[in-house]
């Protein structure tokens, strides 16, 4: 397979989809509308509902199936990245090279537009075409919301504000890394194994390989943050740095967080021996998330 | 019926509940769940909460089936509520007496909170007990989410801060009315009717009686945010008209907001004339929104 061609054809399946869920149509109330669509496209790469695509035809689902479920998970990846750029959580200016939402919307129509892209992720799982049991949306639906809530994304940023300028552990970073980024990577998998109709084992599979590329995922951000260029990122370097965060180069160092970050990747792939052919993609994934360069 | 013991009885069931989901103990991180907890148990008559379960018995089901869903409802309102109240929003200091979370817990943890609370609602509602129908707990979480987002509170919200400061006509204030307070009770009445198990025409009865007396609810709102005193309310009296609010009473006087109070009351209990004794509850609810004091 050529990867870039499949990663760009799934890219543009998923935008498709999102524009149909959040149209350029001005019915909606005042800027609302248009804060919650700058949150959206916004140059994300879309890996995280690419994998959920992935996961469900790697159990042998229908991709056009799990696309509403795909579109969730990048709603609630959107709501988080306004939600962390503000001022009073990282006061962010730029991401991904653009002013953030509160900087253009004003801080009360980025936190709503956010709290809109929250709300429309439930709306859009739950509406799943009919060929999926109620029974596996609404597993979804548990899975989803516990990936967002105090026991995932929620509590892993908590966590990271709390060890801002505080003496931390790999466990630590591990254990923040986890919440902040990790719940949602393996939710994406898990979901899309679940709607595509995967039987138990396939999904638990799912479910290690999307934690072990979801530590690999955030100890790569973590370094490409410690040495990247302003250019490239899109954000102030080495701003992470400066506020003392938890990261990982920065308890383990840059060559042990590279060493991790291969580990992860090459258990993520060892967990899907037991997948054929169907699963390539995921196996090919795992790999573009540590050799990637932004 | 005794509706002061009715709704005592209704509450400590609620809050009971409230209790099992959010649980005094320190397993989740730092001071989340301290500030989730202080979001929800913070005085709150639960009246969304009791209108899903006097919705669901309404229609003959059991009321221990739609707990979780009530449940959703309350936390759902109180995301809201920590939201409504930070400083880019309403900055308020107070709230029903209290210091507001953000003034407790800080910023970032009181958005955090909120969050956590939005996702808890969702992952609640997805739990509902085995003896509810998948599809009826999926048409919930399709009912909660559409009347949190863009069209119900989110969207009316945005209309409100928009409306700040401007001249506005009865029906721009009802719209706002119907997106910030009155999607979410109409949902509640909806979703008791649909997780009790009532047939169609039930449900679209309730909620057209969700409908009509949340616009009284709001109305009322305004009202004794207008003439109230301080100490009842527990936040600053007229604050709304200090920041030129779009509120009923400033566009329609006070004397024509009191007739619009009882006229959608009246037409919420017209709505139930289908219904036999176990509607009476939903009956009482309605006048106890216009005759109430705070």
């Amino acid at each position: 397979m050529n990867l870039d061609e499949y990663l760009n054809q799934r890219l543009r399946l998923i935008d498709e989809a999102l524009e149909n869920l959040l149209p350029d149509a001005p019915d909606q109330p005042g800027r609302l509308r248009e804060a919650m669509r700058y949150g959206v496209f916004s140059g994300g790469k879309r890996i995280r509902p690419i994998l959920t695509l992935a996961a469900a035809a790697a159990v042998g689902g229908n991709i056009n199936d799990a696309l509403p479920a795909a579109c969730a998970i990048e709603l609630i990846h959107a709501f988080s990245l306004i939600h962390d750029d503000l001022p009073c959580m990282d006061d962010d200016d730029l991401r991904r090279g653009k002013p953030t939402s509160h900087k253009v919307f004003g801080e009360a129509t980025a936190l709503l537009a956010a709290d809109g892209l929250f709300a429309l992720a439930f709306d859009t799982l739950a509406h799943a075409p009919e060929s999926v049991p109620d029974g596996a949306v609404l597993e979804a639906v548990r899975i989803l919301a516990g990936a967002t809530g105090p026991a995932g994304m929620v509590g892993g940023q908590v966590l990271d504000l709390e060890a801002e300028g505080k003496d931390v552990t790999v466990a630590d970073v591990e254990r923040i890394h986890r919440g902040k980024t990790g719940a949602l990577i393996e939710a994406a998998a898990l979901i899309g194994g679940i709607i595509g109709g995967g039987d138990k084992a396939q999904i638990e599979t799912l479910g290690r390989y999307g934690r072990a590329i979801g530590l690999a995922f955030q100890i790569v951000d973590d370094l490409l943050e410690s040495v990247g260029d302003e250019e490239k990122l899109g954000k102030s370097a080495q701003s992470d740095l400066k506020r003392r965060k938890a990261t990982y180069p920065a308890v383990a160092g840059v060559e042990e967080s590279a060493r991790a970050a291969e580990r992860h990747c090459q258990q993520a792939a060892q967990e899907l021996s037991s997948f054929e052919e169907s699963a390539e993609p995921l196996r090919r994934i795992a790999r573009l998330i540590v050799e990637r360069e932004v």
